[in-house]
């Protein structure tokens, strides 16, 4: 029997990871495909996957129980499921100003320490020549939104973003945020407050299920 | 009489405008009030800033009309605005599955089109230095995404991303797309249907009546 949705992933891209995360929490059951990086057989940027997402990026998620409907980019992808199947507002609430909320850090994430934690891993350890300028204005950035988001994690004292609860603004940070070792940074030493705040997410049944049959353990 | 709205933005900063847009297609009313970048007196990097916005960043908004919420994230601001005021679905649809196609594109804009775009602007043009090697990454990234855009306006043959319609998808992308030409990209002669797209956001009523009174006429 087919799976309700067909998530396309990668081992290690962390925003694929985001959306098993956010599926296995509702509990709904999905199967992984994993795509390659570039333009080789089981590459995303192939006809075949850009025929699914235009962008050739993972992730991307059929929905089979609602006209194998096709939605990419992960922030698109978590606002459908919560939305259709979040009907008990476990990760997303119900009245417009929580919602709101939420979506100010969900969107944070998105547009900044996504994309910036990424450029920072790009120039600091993925490249083969190793630019140092571009690799510190982004590590210096992203220290910055450690910053901010240590400051708010003091402020709630729930141990949450917002809402003195775990939703989808918290774990869409933590697959990047277990990617800062590669960095250099310590957050145990550097940024407690996300440290603990990482370890909570970890300890979810919802998110270790994810992870079930995935090799994503060397990640701290 | 105080405006429904304050809008904190900037002269030049792309993500207060497509508030702005937002704000007059729906016709509401709202306050401008332009903060400079950096931590100087009016500055966003200031602590009464960082009271509205923990980020100290434009846009941030508030809703006098809603206990003075405060919004900031341009998607969140967006998605807040359009949920509570677009009743009419005149910029975002009202099925789930319309949305969700909307927002994939909205998204791609977040976390793609802006920040590459901005990080292209920063290491081409703002800089004192000159990272050729860091500016080469992201022009080229750009013209990959303009012509994922391209592609996908072709597909539709309407004019608009989606729905044969403007939505706040479309709307995202038009600061950034007119930002293009500080890269050195001509997007008359190199992406026409772009270009088109671009004029016809411009020539909107509600687009038109948010530059009143500011200058932002140097865009092309």
């Amino acid at each position: 029997m087919t799976k309700q949705f067909t998530l396309y992933s990668h081992p290690v891209g962390p925003n694929g990871w985001k959306v098993a995360q956010v599926l296995c929490e509702l509990g709904l059951e999905f199967e992984t495909i994993m795509k390659d990086f570039g333009d080789g057989e089981n590459g995303m940027k192939t006809p075949d996957f850009e025929a699914i997402n235009p962008n050739g990026r993972i992730p991307a998620l059929v929905d089979h129980s609602n006209n194998d409907l096709v939605i990419w980019e992960s922030g698109a992808i978590i606002h459908y499921l919560v939305k259709k199947y979040d009907t008990a507002h476990k990760l997303y609430p119900e009245s417009l100003e929580e919602q709101t909320l939420v979506d100010t850090w969900f969107f944070y994430q998105m547009t900044g320490f996504g994309p910036y934690t990424g450029q920072a891993i790009w120039f600091k350890v993925l490249t083969s020549y190793k630019n140092v300028e571009a690799a510190d204005r982004y590590v210096a950035e992203v220290h910055r939104m450690c910053k901010v988001l240590s400051a708010q994690l003091e402020r709630e004292g729930s141990g949450w973003l917002v809402l003195g609860k775990c939703t989808i603004a918290d774990l869409s940070f933590l697959q990047w945020v277990r990617f800062l070792y590669r960095l250099g940074i310590d957050i145990e030493k550097e940024y407690p407050l996300m440290f603990k705040w990482k370890e909570a997410m970890l300890a979810r049944p919802g998110v270790q299920a994810s992870t079930v049959g995935e090799d994503w353990r060397p990640l701290p």
